[in-house]
């Protein structure tokens, strides 16, 4: 799928962990952890994306992260020794594997491949996150969206057949959830994109056909100026 | 001066590297790296604090961190394989370590102790950006305010004959720069904060006196609910 499925191919220094690890198997929709709840396991992503969001007062869902395969959930809470702040379920259909949390630990901790593997997971979850902060404090919808769009495009893209795809089923709401913004912008906007020949979709999946020009249109602010960001 | 200055007390894994780096000065106020300017060292905060931030289209600065000594920069843009996207600058008199960016990186990744301790760091960064992008995608400005002074206070806290200061100057305009907010309306607040007894100032310093009502105060939305959120 990406990269980093394929740095671990032939050494797999999370094997000893999955050995010891339960599985389980959830259903899309099906909740998983819930905010706020104790727990005494991680979860780690075997098959499937996970969903972590929050609902806010007004019962708006806003979409935090979607895990994929090898991601370690409540990872970066339970590290900074936090309690966990989200509500977790199975995007698609998910399998995962349970082991004690100390235990995950302990093994990233003593091996300096898998705690430098996931010290750059994080730099990069930064990054996102600060770039995602600053759109959902300053940017237009159409910046909303698209920057959804790219940052989907960027962690969920394959190549089928010449095109980039988002190799993810995408509902409206879910692309309304990661950007912060009402269903209906979302369809209005998806609409220009194809129109405008920059996207086209296939049932709920999203083909990316002018990369430069969905980056150009989540840099654009209304004004014209532009924001200088590279994605 | 927090936690993880006491770690490193005994046998400080960074010694090496700081016995290879050049040690700079800057004032206040001075730049040290630009957005999107190519960097070949990497910087160790020696002493002092230093402020990452960006300016948006209509020339208003968002904070993004404050870093306080054993910060490197840009760390997680490096790690991430991505430029830098901000402007760093000298938040007070600081003293930085310099060293080649490739050699910090190996140190890193092959001593355990001190990737699991950027591990650490890089799990409360993402803990508190995901925060932070909440109260900046849907806070008050009581809200946005209030959690910029609870999070300033977990970071520069310190116990001062029986009282918790928030150890750094800090004018309203800092603390607009940190909340996306104006400094009319920091000004405002902080004077409520003061007339209800939650805060009080000397100079350009801050006492929480009741860290219980200034997280009640981040917390409660405008229609009375409240944001469970744990600080």
């Amino acid at each position: 799928m990406l990269p980093y499925y394929l740095m671990f191919q032939e050494e797999d220094h999370l094997a000893g962990l999955y050995a010891a690890s339960t599985v389980v198997s959830y259903s899309k929709k099906e909740k998983i952890l819930r905010s706020y709840a104790g727990y005494e396991t991680l979860y780690i992503v075997k098959d499937g994306v996970v969903r972590s969001f929050y609902t806010d007062e007004k019962g708006v869902e806003l979409t935090v992260n979607l895990l994929k395969p090898r991601a370690i959930f409540p990872l970066s809470g339970y590290l900074s020794g936090k309690e966990n702040l989200y509500d977790f379920e199975a995007f698609t259909d998910t399998t995962l594997y349970k082991a004690p949390k100390e235990k995950v630990k302990k093994l990233i901790y003593k091996n300096a491949t898998l705690s430098s593997y996931y010290l750059e997971r994080f730099a990069q979850a930064i990054e996102g996150y600060v770039i995602r902060s600053r759109f959902l404090a300053n940017g237009s919808a159409t910046q909303k969206i698209t920057s959804a769009l790219l940052m989907l495009f960027r962690r969920f893209g394959k190549e089928v057949r010449g095109q980039m795809i988002i190799n993810l089923p995408l509902t409206h709401q879910d692309i309304a959830d990661l950007a912060g913004v009402t269903r209906e912008t979302v369809s209005i906007l998806l609409g220009m994109l194809k129109k405008e020949g920059i996207i086209s979709t296939k049932g709920k999946y999203l083909t990316i056909l002018n990369s430069d020009q969905l980056s150009l249109k989540a840099s654009e602010n209304d004004d014209g100026s532009l924001l200088n960001l590279s994605f």
